[in-house]
């Protein structure tokens, strides 16, 4: 018999949605599942409001103590969807319970505090997992395949985009997300961190940046209600105005450490992009290239098609690539984001069936914040800033 | 207290997972729900696969005895997602039960056959749908919405295609979906009626037709297990060959009953198209386009634009579009093929709660089941064929 | 040396300038070149439009009188650029007098004028050519070698359309091209044709058509002006509107005399579309997609590329591709209006120096006027309609 | 009467086709004319060579003298086609004589050697023109037209790219473009000072550059014949191997001076790339985004378009846009290579005509110069490098 296991799920917000949903899917995709899912309580900052969570994402119980929960017998994993600030201590807590752990992105408000986790995790020896879920698209994956059975050659560049709008209009309100104390950083840990990782992935590690970071809006009217909700949120334009002490924006070069080079945006202010995350990879034997917006597709070219014949493939991701066995029967049906947060509970749940870690774990959410605390420092002292290893 | 529905799904396969998948995550997408579904029963051929699709879809119960579940009292709404040859019995049996029915397209192997059921949902008085999920896509209902505010004035031309290439290759073996008895027709009931429901969703009645319909692999092997695997079946390279009875391809022209005229291609056999279900309407203030494959993205063009910013928008749906408050924050987090059985789930539960019959109920699936019935016939006599009203 | 042939160019309008430019453009193109082009008389209606002509176009000579023009002996060619009604009359006299015909598209205002200027043409042994100068794309040209080298298979299926909007706005003044007497027809001929002629020469013989045949705008204001500058005429909208008697919007499926099926959209009343010529053809072995808005690009699709990167391929035409080593040094730096003109101006003096009739020419001219004809057939009847031979 | 205006053009290859043609086409675009160029004299490197450029330029005279050629006094304009080390003699000598010049891009092999050229013409007080026609595609220009009515706002952000694919292959010859003593540098020079020159178009000018700079193919065969054909020359691939001593990409941060930031990408190893000139510009009220390899089309975001029907709108280039009464009389006939440069020739011609400079000059093409050094030097130095005013 499928083993079960419990999860504690610590917060709501719309990371909650998404991973209540994922354990719910799961095994549906993938069957037969490596372990099954049981959604035994869920945690928010009232009794009533998880009370409410518990009856709209199907868990069993509520709490308003996460530091009660995390130690509970019957828990298995305990799933961090809190912003930020909570992270260290919820996983900490959590690991010191011999909990396996799954945290969303960015791990946390830099590398010192993703340290503090890292070390606790592996003293504890448990599962753990940091939720970058864009390397979970199966296009994505696809052109992991292609790197690895060296299809595009050695990589010589790499340029990555994020951007998205949602924060550009200046009574855009300032949610915990522009609040430093909360976030870390702005643009840098909320997106930049996800084309770090998508970068570490394909190409491997950053050994070192050269960054331009900006912050646009300097000011930004206080949020009332719609916690995260980002373009959605209410415009408060009335509201009082509080400065902000994060970054809107950061442009940085790449150096990798085996020689490759490349580029990163990441911006909320770019109006007219949604959720654009690109990357773009040259190789010596060919080239891929990537729209998150235009997720079911990744573009492959072959350098040794041949010349009547040459350009970039348009391959749709289905059956016949990653993860596509669990997910639709034919191309094109469609991966959203639902998919992708089903594939990441997958290997999730698979790492902890298998005893071995998944990727990316609680040290590639630890060197992910050493290039976020680089890309910091490179933007105030304007030279180029090897990455702490 | 939300009102709590329990379920009876009747048959398994991916449209089982997609169904059982919404159960669970419509709630947790559109809260407060209009009502909770309840996976009470799971019914498939035998107690072994029933059992297994309890599991798996996390079901209470299993059956093999549909005929008996759909008369339970503690039902109250029956899910049939099995072959075309039973949507009928299923269907009329579950309406004499009183039960509400949502039932996968097409409705019926032909007009005669859907006839039957309109009539029994009609006498039982019960809430009924048919799972044209496409309509569901936001940037699709977003069209609809543009239409109806006449934002592209009177509607001149739709041109529509439903193109898929899983089974172009000759090897491709001979599922239900190719034999006549249990799916009533080949590429027009499978895909084109999806088409047909958008043209009439979007434009009107369709009241005549002039088509092509052509089969182009006469004869496949004898499948093998992978019930309904679509292109990821095995390759029955060596099997015995069957004749094929059904259409591989339909072209047509359309007049609608209010004046426009339009054009609609389905096939399952155009290499390189996966689920490329795309429509473009003209109006006299602007045109529409639309492609599933790049389904987040809705492309509308205004004609009263200035003359020196013209052209079609790229409209990403999101929070300000149809069903964009129970979705995703932002735009192009992407829409799945899950997120659009999740609104359809929604729909449907919304209806039932309300007591007010959702689009596309039956008396739809009917009018487009008389739709196909004119395209066979006039593919057979080469002439123009009015629908039957 | 090369030898040196004159032209009598007869007509001004846009289509007089890009026939100039190629004239002067492409043996500097293609060097060495078949024959060089002397541009020795341009003929308008007027002394003083003709002597405009003459110095913007670089001719030597200007005249008013095309009788006078085309008898001369020490004209070569003559390049027919009026509106339609005159073309007969003009072809036939230089038939007559010995020279070599270039006609702009389409070649008459229907079948039976066509057949006049095509008995003219046999009788008479010169060379002569039709200007679709969309199959002189080289993209499209790349479309032809991939057919006839077999590599999409044996063509199922073929879907064109040719949408425009500059004639969609009410108010768009009546020129030649809304008036039959002087048109033939309207978006039949004027757009309709290219498409059919890009469908023969593509897949072939059209045996039988069905149509809609449809006019939105029943009248139009007088023209004042402006002659043949389409969208970028006045609007008159105070002025007198007469009765339009030309069609604005075709749709029809086609039955091709190989066994091939498609289906045709042409309408200049597309809002957004500017000249959207597309085709996409269905073969047994693979895909081509082609969309003269993006006309750089030819896409296809290979079936038998492997599972894990199959898709279409975006192939931008270059030195390797039809025409490559005339033009441009590589792919993309850009093939604009002016370059298919440069073509099919090589191809013209290429058939004269090596004496083998161009494609398409007048059969092919008249092949398409009987096309049309079925076209305006079948609109009126309501039936399938066999293209006469 | 229009002023006709001599013209010696100084070399051949691709670029003299490519301004050849423009001298023949230009007046039949924009006409009436500001001045008619005269074809007067062609020089090449032998009495042979410059014979078969008249023959097939259609110029009047040839010469291998340019010397001599550039003193003539019947000259009026010089249009130098070289490789870049011969720019400044023959820039300078046509400066001293008095003749208006048009360069080949890059202006020289670096700013001390264009600051040179630029005293020379100052001095002689003649038009000069630097033939970076990219920003002569009109789509382009109506980018540039947006911001200067503030359509977007402030300017943020702007990223570039030049990719092409034509030298990626490790056996693509050494031609004149690879070697530093002609050509001056690699990338950064050949299509790097291309993007340099649209962002100082649409942005302003560049004070600060950071920027890694590699060469991959550190040796390529020796070139025989098939003088500058890139992509299309032979392969030498058993021929004498030698060094490299330019770049074959570059990868920069920027900082202008106005207070936005940006990035650029340019190199001639991205397979799969063609002429992939791109740009997208951020600012506070809209989004700006091109592809030349599409160059029809400008994409344009404006942020107070209605919440439900904001997007980037694909603006195809037509008559109502920059340069279009010249060009073709409805949008996406087509903008190649050819129209280009016949609008590069309408420009320079229309500055002697009116006697104002006009852009980008050889002032612009100094100051660009000046960013290329900078590139250089930060790529040597791993420092932010400021550009010398």
């Amino acid at each position: 018999m499928t083993r079960t296991l419990n999860v504690a799920m610590i917060g709501g917000g719309f990371m909650g949605k998404a991973h209540a949903m994922a354990y719910a899917a799961m095994p549906m995709f993938f069957w037969p599942a490596p372990a099954i899912p049981v959604r035994k309580v869920v945690v928010d900052i009232t009794e009533a409001l998880a009370d409410e969570g518990r009856r709209r994402y199907g868990f069993e119980e509520s709490s308003a103590d996460w530091r009660a929960v995390v130690k509970r017998p019957d828990i298995d994993v305990v799933d961090i969807v809190t912003p930020n600030d909570s992270h260290a201590a919820i996983a900490i807590a959590a690991a010191e319970a011999g909990k396996h752990i799954i945290c969303e992105k960015p791990l946390a408000r830099g590398g010192d505090e993703a340290k503090t986790m890292l070390d606790a995790v592996k003293k504890a020896g448990i599962i753990h997992m940091v939720a970058f879920n864009y390397r979970r698209t199966p296009a994505v994956a696809l052109a992991r395949q292609y790197i690895e059975e060296g299809r595009i050659g050695k990589i010589l560049n790499f340029r990555g985009t994020y951007l998205q709008d949602w924060s550009a209009d200046p009574d855009s309100p300032l949610s915990w997300r522009f609040q430093k104390k909360i976030a870390g950083s702005g643009s840098i840990g909320d997106i930049g961190t996800h084309v770090v990782d998508l970068a570490r992935y394909l190409v491997g590690e950053i050994a070192e940046v050269s960054a331009l970071v900006r912050t646009y809006n300097k000011t930004r009217p206080v949020q009332h209600g719609n916690l995260d909700k980002l373009g959605a949120a209410e415009r408060n334009t009335g509201a009082e105005r509080v400065e902000v002490d994060v970054d809107d924006e950061v442009v940085t070069l790449l150096k990798f450490a085996d020689g490759a080079i490349g580029s990163l945006e990441a911006t909320r202010n770019a109006y007219g992009r949604n959720n654009f995350i690109t990357f773009e990879i040259h190789g010596t034997k060919g080239s891929i290239a990537f729209n998150y917006e235009r997720r079911d597709e990744l573009q492959v070219m072959f350098a040794d098609d041949p010349a009547d014949a040459r350009g970039f493939r348009t391959v749709y991701s289905g059956p016949a690539h990653p993860y596509g066995s669990g997910l639709w029967p034919i191309p094109a049906l469609g991966i959203g984001y639902s998919e992708t947060k089903i594939v990441e509970c997958f290997d999730f749940f698979s790492a902890i069936a298998s005893g071995k870690q998944p990727s990316p774990n609680f040290e590639d959410g630890y060197k992910t914040e050493r290039v976020a605390d680089a890309l910091i420092e490179s933007g105030e002292s304007g030279h180029w800033v090897k990455v702490r290893p």
